[in-house]
């Protein structure tokens, strides 16, 4: 079940305290230029180091273990992987009775019956993300004429990218967290990708960004924004015959297709559910609400890691998109 | 590309003006009761007939061509059609070289190279949501515990629901159309369907949702009203053993997986693109800006019918995910 | 369960005596002429006709039910259905209780816990492979450049061609069935489809093979034939840069991909099961053995009918292969 | 392309002389013991060390990198490595320009355009059939009550196995290689796994035992056989209400679904291709026939080692069709 994609698919794996996460990645063309340096500039956008950012610092190298040789894709499955090193276990026992709020520890313990990796958020840890930024980077080589731009447009309701610091510090002195949007945005993607129904291109962007955990809403365009738009504002007028429009309230897809406007989509990141207040929780040791006080190292604002970790998203669905679409030309 | 589903499948087909349009359905268990008249409730929701609906008026008569005998299914594939009757295909004929903005129009004559069936919308036609609805109906047998609750809690900007007649009137007036926000609400799920990372609830109910035509944005419980929260207030807390929480801003869903609270989800439907106001668009004829007047047959908010057919959209995730669950218990 | 395809995709349904058979269609690329009387030609070698052969004559017509437009493909799914007309159920009621030898009854009895539609061997029937004929024409015209060779090459242990119709008239007089070897040929394959491992042409090709009733065997190039061959006679001597070898005991497939020269299967298809001699099976309503006498219409050597079915089979998995080839090109 | 099945789920990865090879696999109820040990009994049937085997010794030791906990299944998916570590890669260089016949040499550099791991057969290497052996382990602890029986019913035309090793030891003496004819048996199948169609058993089973390189033919029951047979003799009597029959010619399954007898496959594994007489190739430098002279480390009959591994295959497509067949129960 964690498998996805029709040509470009992707396979996760791993517990945040396990040995390794990582992906696996089958489909990709070969004799594509890859190499371990190749995936460092989005780990790095995707590591801890800012104001109120987890003190768990991994080096985050990635380690090529197949399909690829001399520098290039052989064209067989590729698969990454991540040590985990700076694990820090003993932090996380008191979950398993006193399931975190708004978290995966409560379903997780009924779903697996007990039998999970509790440790760290296991195999429901943001560490497993590592992964997708991993296989964002090979799809983005694929799909190399486009380009992409990522931003957090509101942060706990500012839409102010100025006052951002300001607000992160002032959550982090109150041990709380915030969560905000971020506005993806694909450039240069050809007319034709997605079909209509259920590989709508939308279907596709929006399944793999909601399976990336504190993900609430995903909207394309205007979006929800446009709720009070009527027909004659919303709809995007056709300028030429490379479907320029006037305006992008469709956010670059009609009928499940890429118009040939920028791909805009925009992604809801709640706060992270891990914060340093005290907080209540059920006990299954004394069957009634408790205090829980939740240790261990959080983000206080998951959402500015998780921007590169979205972009990887879209550019996975697009790389998929674009392959299927190469097979009907 | 128009199939989705892993145990429960559906497969989709038609053009709105060709003979039939309709939906195979695979991975039905046998023995449950099944009869042409289990579907009228359903599609009698989507069917026209209000205020600023379509006079295109269909009889909607569900043809059981498969996996039915003696009244049951027989867990072999379903195949249901219905036909179409009132068609009106001259209407349609002036849009292959004028796209209608916001429509698929465009990008369906670059992607299929001029070959689509282009009376009515063909293939992206809303007439084939009617497979989608009836696949609901099925979908709602599997999952005979869950009950829906479907409402539009926001037209064209308005939460009021006594006010929505007469914004409907004015917009038919205006020849005009709106759109506006559906809120879904399953009750009584149980605990454990879904599955982290690219099989999440919410991973497969908006890879559904954004399948139809008119869906512009998804979220889960609060969604993007949620975005001012701080983690110590949006944070649900857990309050008993069935996993009840005080608040649902997640919406019945952790790390993907359901947690026994009800799954709620909030659905943005644009105003109808199709609109009798003269609007311009790129004549591939003149190669220039022109006027567009569409005729046809049309909603003023087609938000209304949607409701059912989003509804489907989510039983059909939730049956998949009811059918996978039981093969681990 | 009955789908099947990555890009070119089939999707399977009906009932002998139900209202229609048919085959859904999804991957088609646009703009193939495809008209009624393609699937004619095909249609026709899978109708009875000659000695021993069923006496349940069909028109077997085919309704385009939607994916075609003014005589193209549109690139949308595409329903092809058969009605059943000469209808004869009375014939089948005695098999629920008396489940005939090798067939399905007793399975589907139990599998289906007795709602499966029992009459004319309801989804098991021969009926449905109809549409596997028809989605081999169109998987055809994808594959425009490969030609078909397909012929009986033993017939209940006879090798001789000119001996069949004596042996087939025989088998009739004795109220038997008879069995035999097809060997299926595809020329002119482009060297490199098929994948190594789960997507290798054997694995598809067997999978598709394997799905018709009635085969119980399948092998490639000399197959179970060579094996008392040793290596230095068994391995092909590649000639050229085009990959013709001297001799083709591999069948055309190496790791899985095709190498340039014919693709040779073998298949075996069991005696019809369906005789007209008393046979005995367990009663489920006098809990012993007892006699059984089959009525209803069989073929006496359903494989001269069944060549076509697997020849489409073939060319199915080659037009997937095909068209997955071209996304890497 | 490297992925199969619909509940458990396996995806293989890795190259002869890469880091190392394995495994993927998802959809594992959480809850199994597991442990490395688990793993040693199958692993070392594959292991060379009897007459005429590789002299490439690798302690195939596996890693269990992921979906594993405190010794049990955690519901997560399974990262499976085996490390490689006695790589002689200066053996393979020459086989670039002299591709060696019936191997995929010829084929893989026309497919991966030259990019292929060509170093001891990369991808196409039997070493990838380490991680199909350790899935087998897992997928036998899912079917706990179903038993396995695996042997060589023909080496090189020969039936009798006390003549096997005098075979084998003039194989190697001739620098020959020999193919032959593997029988797998699984007992105790209850009835009713598989599905007519795309899903049969039959389907599914031949589908994984073509993955291996190698295997050139596959039947069930009597198989190719069983061709001069006549209905009357080749159907299989049901005896009583369990559905066992007086004769199993149809090898446990009927209509792609299991019949309550034992599944009984026929697998023929041709001769290794890589012998160690002079053979000729076609050579790209030359452009013209030459001398081939292969070095590098091979079994004589891959035969033996394959046992176990078509054993795996078998026991992979019961586990996925078990787990289907409980989410209808």
């Amino acid at each position: 079940m964690n498998h996805f994609g029709r040509l470009f698919q992707i396979s996760i794996f791993g517990e945040s305290h396990g040995a390794s996460v990582g992906i696996l990645i089958d489909g990709v063309p070969a004799g594509i230029e890859l190499d371990a340096k190749d995936f460092i500039q989005d780990l790095n956008r995707r590591k801890p180091g800012g104001i109120g950012t987890t003190t768990r610092i991994e080096t985050d190298e990635v380690q090529i273990d197949s399909g690829v040789f001399q520098g290039h894709t052989t064209g067989g499955a590729i698969l990454l992987r991540f040590l985990n090193q700076n694990v820090n276990s003993k932090d996380y026992s008191n979950l398993v009775s006193h399931p975190r709020p708004s978290h995966a520890d409560f379903v997780a313990n009924i779903k697996y019956k007990g039998y999970q990796d509790y440790r760290g958020g296991g195999s429901f840890s943001g560490r497993l993300t590592l992964g997708i930024v991993a296989a964002g980077v090979i799809a983005k080589k694929i799909i190399k004429d486009i380009s992409f731009e990522t931003n957090i447009i509101n942060l706990a309701g500012c839409k102010n990218k100025e006052e951002y610091s300001t607000i992160l510090k002032k959550t982090v002195e109150e041990k709380d967290s915030v969560g905000g949007i971020v506005e993806l945005r694909a450039k240069n993607v050809k007319i034709g990708l997605g079909e209509p129904y259920f590989d709508s291109l939308e279907s596709t962007i929006s399944h793999l960004l909601f399976s990336i955990g504190g993900v609430k809403g995903v909207s394309f365009g205007i979006g929800f924004d446009g709720v009070d738009l009527k027909g004659s504002s919303f709809n995007d007028v056709i300028l030429n015959e490379k479907g320029i429009t006037k305006t992008n309230h469709n956010g670059g897809i009609n009928g499940g297709i890429s118009n040939g406007n920028d791909i805009v989509v925009k992604v809801m990141v709640k706060p992270t559910p891990s914060i340093f207040l005290e907080q209540e929780t059920y006990s299954f040791k004394t069957k009634s609400l408790e205090p829980l006080l939740i240790e261990g190292r959080h983000d206080a604002a998951i959402i500015f890691r998780a921007q590169v970790v979205l972009e990887a998203c879209l550019a996975i669905a697009l790389a998929d998109a674009y392959l299927i679409d190469k097979a009907y030309q």
